[in-house]
């Protein structure tokens, strides 16, 4: 069977391309091995996709593939492990040996945030850890916060978290921060962040919530420990984008380049959406946005190869 | 009063970027003559908007509001009529003689479609008069049609509709027909659309829906009737930007041209996001998604001025 359309990933931008790719009468393969990315692991409230005014993303997920399912899609829950295209066709291939082709593909396959690995930081994720400012920096109202990791993401996260939270450590595992000059200056100027360097974390701790961390200053070789409500991780990301080598090309932080216009990245007939393309922002509403444009590019390519 | 954003326009863009903008600690205000844009006007249920299997343009629009409402944003009910930029600041003049001052600016004005105006064109909207291709094609499967427009939007329309309605008719005024050969070669391919030139659409009749159309055959001067139950509008659409001539450029369209990436205008500090862009696609959640980008774009730079 030759499908239309594969979509790879079960987050918002591959839900919403499955539920545009049927609309324009696709016949369209959606493979993923869970719903949701990063989303249905999100344990606080999201208050930032329109439509709901709270609601958890767990909820919002459910009611995404909800919809999915009530089109004439294929799913199949499996884990591509590798594309390959000959002549105009892909061959998508899973990890359980199954194959499936198709005339376009659309990788929505997202991206984890890094993990620090360090002891507790499982067990608090949406209790006092994040790994998204943006999303739940409101949630920290006068608490005092650390947010790991010394490169701009991290600096930037610490000057938003500044309008809200009343003190904020920056921890870098290096002698030095990497973030630029520029950002460092904005840092200063809040007068509310303080940064530690040759900091290595070693511990979340607390009981419902976190209550406090424990890192070791490299050059004392002295564990330290100080307390604070909340710990945001700011180490980088990890794209889903192994099986695509050679189709695409990747930017420095190993998300796939795309035309910002149609989605389309360097193969013709293949695009991507969402968290795992160099799309700046990572966030639900806009992951959908861009599921759905892959989807009308990807019809617009499948007509001209009519 | 200086503010840190002024978005103008109350659509699916303008709302998401209000939503995000006081999540950022931007002190912002919205400016609009109403709420909802051309979602509001959609009497047809809303099918692609992830998270709602089912929803009227109205009561979406109308949660969209009531999160907006929800978050410390000024709210304006005026008419936008000129923004001047003076050094690095933002005036905004309305209707009714207001000014207001900002250090960055969205447009979010919105698009609509360019009527027919012919008689009961109006007293069909929704009811077999659809100036949405995507979103209602799916509500005439076996069904008789006509697109107005020889253009390659008419092209394309008649073309997604083959896959639902019966029986398409392409109606051009001009004695040629506007689309690319390509566009023109894949709707004869489909078997189901007649196009017919000279046509001056006279009248939309019907009872509860659209039951059929008169127009007016321009050599021989007759009137024609013929039966069908859905009327497909696509002679471009009037973008709300008078406003803004002057701080950004256009596209062919009169569409606000936009960096990608980032909703840049032209004009620093100056953004723009939804229809009233030229993105192609024309969608809520893309909307929505723009909206959002515009906001983190101009977070951005405002971090920058500081």
């Amino acid at each position: 069977m030759l499908y239309d359309l594969i979509i790879i990933g079960g987050g918002p931008a591959g839900i919403t391309a499955g539920i545009y790719a049927v609309r324009q009468k696709l016949n369209t393969l959606l493979i993923t091995k869970s719903f949701g990315g990063q989303v249905a692991r999100k344990a606080v409230a999201i208050e930032n996709y329109p439509g709901f005014e709270a609601i958890s993303g767990l909820e919002l997920i459910q009611k995404f593939e909800k919809q999915l399912r009530k089109q004439k899609v294929d799913i199949e829950r499996d884990l591509v492990v590798k594309i390959k295209k000959i002549g105009k066709k892909f061959i998508v291939f899973t990890e359980s040996k199954q194959q499936f082709q198709s005339k376009a593909v659309i990788v929505a396959s997202g991206a984890d945030p890094r993990p620090l690995e360090v002891l507790g930081e499982k067990k608090f994720i949406g209790r006092g850890v994040s790994y998204c400012t943006v999303c739940d920096q409101a949630l920290f109202g006068d608490k005092t916060v650390a947010v790991i990791g010394g490169g701009n993401a991290g600096f930037e996260a610490a000057i938003a978290l500044a309008n809200y939270a009343k003190k904020i450590y920056i921890l870098e595992y290096a002698p030095k921060v990497g973030a630029d000059q520029i950002n460092q200056e904005r840092v200063k100027k809040t007068g509310k962040v303080e940064v530690i360097t040759n900091a290595a974390l070693k511990q979340i701790k607390g009981n419902q919530f976190v209550n406090s961390i424990i890192y070791q200053d490299r050059k004392t070789k002295k564990n330290i420990t100080f307390p604070l409500e909340g710990v945001f991780v700011e180490i980088g990301s990890i794209p889903a984008t192994g099986f695509v080598k050679g189709l695409v090309d990747f930017n420095e932080k190993d998300e796939i380049k795309i035309n910002p216009r149609n989605n389309q990245t360097k193969t013709p007939g293949l695009f991507a959406a969402g968290d795992v393309t160099e799309v700046k922002q990572k966030q639900i509403v806009i992951a959908a946005g861009e599921g759905a444009k892959a989807v009308l590019a990807a019809y617009d390519y499948l007509q001209k190869q009519k």
